[in-house]
């Protein structure tokens, strides 16, 4: 191919010839023998009426534009979560969300204020928008102390469940920081069902204050890209200015709604029932290992392993017997791994994989 | 619901809170008994290879987040188009693309450069990003003075056809712009099937030119949502950091793939044949009336209209009569519809929807 532009430095902004982009999980192109534990994908397959609805989806109707506020699903949603249609923003996933908020809210020097350890994506999306990041320290008891954060931050954003831990922050300090807060609050709930929590409650007393959520964890539809925001008309009203007009596509639409049928919702909470159940036995199997396994409120686990191998060697071991695990190269993080809550079977196979490593003799060199 | 915001200003950046975001066209909440020639949308449905991969489609797939970089999808694009796989970019509709282009590319101050008649959205984007809108005046007879345009600005953008009369620009004078230009330019080829046109050598032969596609015209999908760009690795390089991760759902990068089978490309190409015939007829048709239509190389025409009742009378009462056109009231556009060639019926409806508006005797006052 042709040279590369001679002044490429110069077609796009600093910032980003600068900027290293998010680094997702690891997504084999084969599935095949593979026990996915890295992504915190759900282990069980969507509702049958998700199925359904992608089954007598009419594919001719794909010549036309979808609705482009997404109307018939907010409807469904207004009614699930007893939340206004107008205060309801769906998009392709919640990463869109965060990337429309960044792009309305956070200008060049706007401060973004995040724990230091959550959801990695929200210091890519600053640094992107040439915002002031502004990280608080997790405690190592993995609490958060309220009262070091700026309440006079653009953005302000943690998770709840807050990655790559599970915790939930107390409800009191963050309504309490949200109430002071001048600017936006997003508190993101991509696990929140895995909790049988949530912080809409303080949305609905605090407008400046957004939740998260996503049909990719408990609906167990991370393929097919859904998520939506829930927020003041007027917040909101600033997102949709900078949103696609048809960003959620028409399949995506109609399975989405599927996912709330009376029927589709026994079958998710039967499967979070399983994954919940899972979460505890794992928790526990995993500490007889010898982890520090903190409670999680989520669908994954943070494992910190002191011992030999460290905690590198061990995801690197589990990765060449088909064992998928997420190792975070942080300084905080470098001693742990992150592991989704499969199913009986995906767990087994880890804790059987995790044993093999750190029974197995160290190799000797001749 | 709790009142706004107090502070809702200072949420968000002022550019913001100032702009207002892309009008799509209309999109009436049940097609029935509507003939829709607003959004340029394809009157055939798209090829039964589609619908049988949608039929086909593994539900229980969606559990798994998608592949990150439709890579199955690229290498199918690349040899369809004879463009290498890393210099092929997939997204969430082609609007996704322009979005991460001007995320990457423009800053405050930034030179964005269009002709002032062209695809409407691009000026929003660039209001978004704060950039300096440089507009280049389409001449009456459609040509653009390639003379006048700018060689420094960050990013140039016109379409290949041009909306909103889907004329073509001569690609001597876009390449030899191309070539001084120290920027990016777009090249939006949203129409070009319906050309049998490219600029894709132009692409190959100057690194700083994207060429942008869409499968929601020529290929029927608009309710889909996937478009894709061909551009040198490093300039896609940086669009790369600020994508979402999994920007294109399972069920789309399915789908687009099974688009550019053999059999899926002759029935596209044939819907397209139809859809040129009719391009023809309409236009004559229309003509007949008394419109003013230049060529258009697109699937809509720009029909201008100097009689009584006025251009936007027309898009009224039409729409009264259950027949969407497209009427900009924007100075240049005042007197013209822009109109979607449609299936016969289609195209047969609005004309007599036309005939009976311009022919009806004005109503009297009593």
């Amino acid at each position: 191919m042709k040279a590369t532009p001679r002044n490429l430095k110069k077609c796009f902004r600093p910032a980003i010839f600068r900027m290293r982009g998010y680094a997702p999980g690891e997504q084999p192109r084969s599935q095949a023998g593979i026990v996915k534990l890295n992504t915190n994908e759900n282990p069980y397959p969507p509702s049958r009426a998700v199925c359904e609805a992608l089954r007598r989806f009419k594919a001719s109707d794909l010549r036309l534009y979808p609705d482009p506020t997404c109307a018939p699903l907010r409807r469904t949603l207004s009614a699930h979560y007893e939340w206004p249609e107008d205060g309801i923003l769906a998009a392709n996933g919640s990463d869109e969300i965060l990337a429309l908020l960044f792009r309305a809210a956070v200008g060049k020097g706007d401060v973004v204020q995040v724990p230091d350890l959550t959801y990695s994506l929200y210091p890519v999306l600053a640094t992107e928008r040439e915002g002031r990041l502004r990280t608080v320290p997790v405690r190592e008891d993995l609490s958060l102390d309220f009262g070091r954060l700026d309440p006079r931050a653009r953005l302000t954003l943690w998770g709840y469940p807050n990655p790559p831990a599970g915790n939930l922050f107390p409800k009191k300090e963050m309504e309490s920081f949200c109430r002071k807060a001048k600017g936006l609050v997003l508190i993101d709930e991509a696990y929140a069902d895995f909790a049988w929590d949530s912080c809409l409650d303080i949305a609905r007393r605090q407008p400046n204050v957004i939740v998260l959520r996503t049909l990719s964890k408990s609906f167990s539809l991370a393929g097919l890209r859904l998520g939506y925001a829930f927020g003041h008309p007027a917040v909101l009203a600033q997102l949709h200015k900078v949103r696609d007009s048809y960003n959620v596509d028409r399949v995506a639409q109609a399975a989405a709604q599927a996912a709330f049928s009376p029927a589709a919702l026994r079958e998710t909470h039967a499967a979070l029932s399983l994954i919940l159940q899972e979460r505890t036995r794992l928790r526990a199997a995993l500490g007889a290992l010898g982890f520090e396994v903190p409670e999680s409120r989520a669908n994954f686990l943070l494992a910190r392993w002191r011992g030999k191998p460290d905690a590198e060697a061990i995801y690197r071991e589990l990765k060449a017997r088909g064992v998928l695990v997420r190792y975070f190269p942080l300084p905080r993080l470098r001693d742990r791994l992150r592991i989704t809550v499969g199913s009986q079977d995906q767990n087994d196979r880890l804790l059987t994989g995790i044993r093999r490593v750190i029974r197995a003799k160290p190799r000797r060199r001749k």
